[in-house]
């Protein structure tokens, strides 16, 4: 049966993923749920910008933001 | 059952989030109400940016201005 | 009832509110009329940007430019 | 009856508008139509931007363009 | 009857329309057929941009990166 | 019969096209395919950017990129 | 029959492809699936940016970054 992109998020549940954003900051986190626009409900997250490195218990990324996800 | 991203904020309704948005502005506040675009209303909300903080009783907040948002 | 962000501005019509554009303006104006893209009817509206301050007896803005909207 | 913001453009036909456009011009001209995206037709413009100001006799304006509209 | 914005458009066929884009770019050229996304096919068309003018026997124009439209 | 602009394109498959790209590239290849977004599908195909030409058998254009095409 | 531009890409499944996105960074994967967004799935995927080069075993591309893609 044919693939579709985003199946290959689907083994990711629970398990942490990197995220790269637009504005060139990268989140790591666990990643809970996702839907067709990528937005991502990930967990135990941390984001990473040209400042700083900010950690987030739960966090919610708006999916038009994202070029890349990756599994680790 | 599955769960979707935006989930995440079910339990933040009446609870304090913070707020990234892609011109760099951070704001925090109590969430009343939001909808599938990330379209929010909040309360005792304070935004900051490069320049300033900003109190406001109450703040509606466009969803595409938005990067992530986090349950505090 | 579950409430929606935009019934933040229900209340707000014939009132003052303060509108900041992703262009960096701030406008404060009475409000007429308001739609889901957030188009804007304003009055005795306020304009100020980096240059100048400019009044308008009526002013329509385009939804498509806000980053917040707050009740005075 | 309750009012939508392009209402405000009701009145405008046939008159002198304002037009603030998202790449820093201002479009001044007479208002002939316009639709839900406010591209609009102008007559009698005079477009200035921070290089010059030109005059057209008839003028289309792509609606993404604009940030505000105001009746003079 | 009520007219729409781009009806301005309907007596340019066939005739000379300016053209300026986004990236500041201007297009002159004879009006072939448009559609509702403002797409253009002109011919006998010369772009200018900041570092030279180009002739083209036929171009299309996608629609998304006009500003204004002026028949000549 | 009333002509869309896309109809320039139509004499131009198995033929070479110059394509502007928002980025300021400049591609020209033969043109395979092409849709309503103008994703294209162009072979013998040479991109030019500000610092180099590379040369690709075949190539994918994401519409969404596109200022304008020629046909040569 | 009539071509669809991503029809380029049929053959390119299981094979490495080229993906060059809008903030300048080039991807170099093995296809996977895709969509007709032109989200991607790729594998053994290298993401080469201004700073560094990046080895991702697993890669979702969120198709609205891209330029353009090669078959290699």
């Amino acid at each position: 049966m044919s693939q579709r992109p985003l199946d290959v998020l689907d083994n990711s549940k629970s398990k942490r993923v990197i995220v790269k954003l637009k504005n060139g900051s990268i989140i790591s986190g666990v990643l809970r749920a996702f839907d067709l626009h990528l937005n991502m409900w990930l967990e135990e997250a941390e984001l990473e910008d040209k400042d700083a490195k900010t950690k987030f218990g739960k966090l919610l990324v708006r999916g038009d933001n994202v070029i890349i996800i990756s599994p680790e």
